[in-house]
């Protein structure tokens, strides 16, 4: 399942083969990561899109390039036609391959419900590593998407999402995260995550316990999909984001003025979400700029670290 | 959950890190696989251990060595205690410490279905391949672990499997491959693969699809558990040993002594089975003597590569 010649790839072996043998070039550092998720749309091209760009995103948010991967499949053979299957593999195959990254084998079981991931090996420069553990106080926190995704794929579930909400929420999700990389690595930024099922306020958490430090966030100033604000006051959110809250809160100081929709979606669970970038603020208007020629979908700037208790939030209204 | 200090793995990323960075040797050839499966015994820590030697397998089935690994888990936490998952954790990291392969990271879902697997990221000298492509006329083909543990397996499912048998089917599918791998390399073995899923007849066609060649097998020749004869006549198999069968029929000539059960033994659907290994008859005895020394659970002559229409099997009473 090579979708293209990529230069790692061993050609001399079969098609049945137990395992890709690939070959990095010499003296690489990898950034080894595996993702998967259940359906979050109906189209199985877009769901195979998303799944594979939120697994890459795991490499994009380490400051490393994809470059192979496998596949984890779960498929009710049952139930759905196979040429479901295969429409997922293509989404999956094609967003891939917009990051120059080649599916080179992978697993299909029988199950209940489909299941789409990737196990992605990718190269990072071992002195430009974004990790959690470089947070410093004063850094600005910026988002490179927005949020609310969770709540609108909860509405799309229960065919409560209109036809545009629709496709901006899959344009969203299927948008690599790899501009956002290269912004944060041309500004200098050396701490970074990306927001997906623990949402924005637990993933910021691990950020901040990774570097011994606290953040203030400006609830006004995080971008959020705009429909969500009426879903998540219905409640309709998933089951997730209110146990992201409930993990959250006992670490977390919420303007009182914040209703409870508000906090949901600041940590609701999203898939495929942007990145969080911790920038000095030295770097903050060259990162700014280079989201800005990055088309990233959003470049908001939502907080800053401060000193306090490791991993402490405070939420202003 | 890194289970020991490993040479390859980064200390500088915090323990809720977005991925794993590795620096594997200058200049390595790597191996990258993906496995995972449902529960085939009850013992949790037992079920690891199974779950992570099949997918180390096919790392030593391409002459290898396992290094990294990320987990693969879906977990039913709504109706499973999480006690059972950290036993399942706990018995796959000990088998991949076993292996020397620590793993660094992963993904669970909350899924239907217990499941447990590995993405395994290993090493292997290019000049030593173990592929599907080098199998050739005269070989003899050579299996290093009994078959009929997908019998056995849906048998313990009904409660029908006594518990010494479930002992030993439970020690043989915790095997790891690495002494058969050993033995196939310090042999000058230059063909190879596993036999999981697909069974006995499947993989060996693939073997030789990818070599050009056809094979004959002699059924006597080929280590079964005792217990999976009567079971498999009494229609006791999983559904993937019939679909196994099916799907080699139409290239396999069987002797027509050779009764149902019989066939079906030789397609039945394996977790964690043994290498098959072609080797050229002057190397034979140096790998029988090695199989020997590995004390691997099986190891018997079961046929040899012949001329003939590629992927076509003769198996002979």
């Amino acid at each position: 399942m090579v979708p293209f010649p990529h230069p790692w790839v061993d050609a001399d072996v079969g098609p049945f083969e137990d395992a890709a043998v690939v070959h990095p070039p010499s003296g690489s550092s990898l950034v080894l990561t595996l993702d998967f998720i259940t359906p979050v749309v109906d189209d199985p091209e877009a769901f195979g899109a998303i799944a594979a760009a939120n697994a890459l995103s795991d490499v994009y948010a380490m400051g490393g390039e994809p470059h192979v991967a496998l596949a984890i499949c779960g498929f009710p053979e049952n139930r759905v036609p196979r040429e479901i299957l295969e429409r997922v593999l293509r989404g999956a195959r094609d967003k891939a391959a917009e990051a120059v990254c080649a599916i080179v084998g992978g697993h299909t079981i029988q199950d209940d419900e489909m299941k789409y991931g990737l196990s992605v090996v990718g190269t990072v420069d071992p002195r430009r590593v974004l990790t959690h553990t470089h947070a410093r106080v004063g850094d600005k926190l910026v988002l490179t998407k927005p949020i609310g995704f969770g709540v609108a794929a909860q509405a799309l579930k229960k065919d409560r999402l209109p036809a545009t909400e629709v496709a901006r929420l899959t344009s969203l999700m299927s948008t690599l995260n790899r501009a956002a990389r290269d912004a944060a690595l041309a500004a200098g930024a050396r701490a970074a995550t990306d927001v997906t099922g623990f949402g924005l306020l637990a993933h910021l958490r691990h950020l901040l316990l990774g570097s011994g430090v606290g953040a203030r966030i400006f609830a006004s100033q995080v971008p959020v999909l705009e429909c969500a604000w009426a879903l998540a006051r219905e409640g309709i959110l998933p089951g997730g984001s209110r146990r992201n809250l409930a993990y959250v809160t006992p670490h977390t100081q919420f303007d009182p003025r914040l209703d409870e929709a508000t906090r949901l979606i600041l940590a609701d669970a999203q898939t495929s979400g942007g990145l969080l970038i911790a920038i000095s603020p030295q770097g903050e208007q060259a990162l700014l700029s280079e989201l800005t020629r990055g088309a990233t979908p959003a470049r908001a700037v939502i907080g800053e670290v401060v000193a306090g208790d490791p991993g402490h939030i405070e939420v202003v209204a």
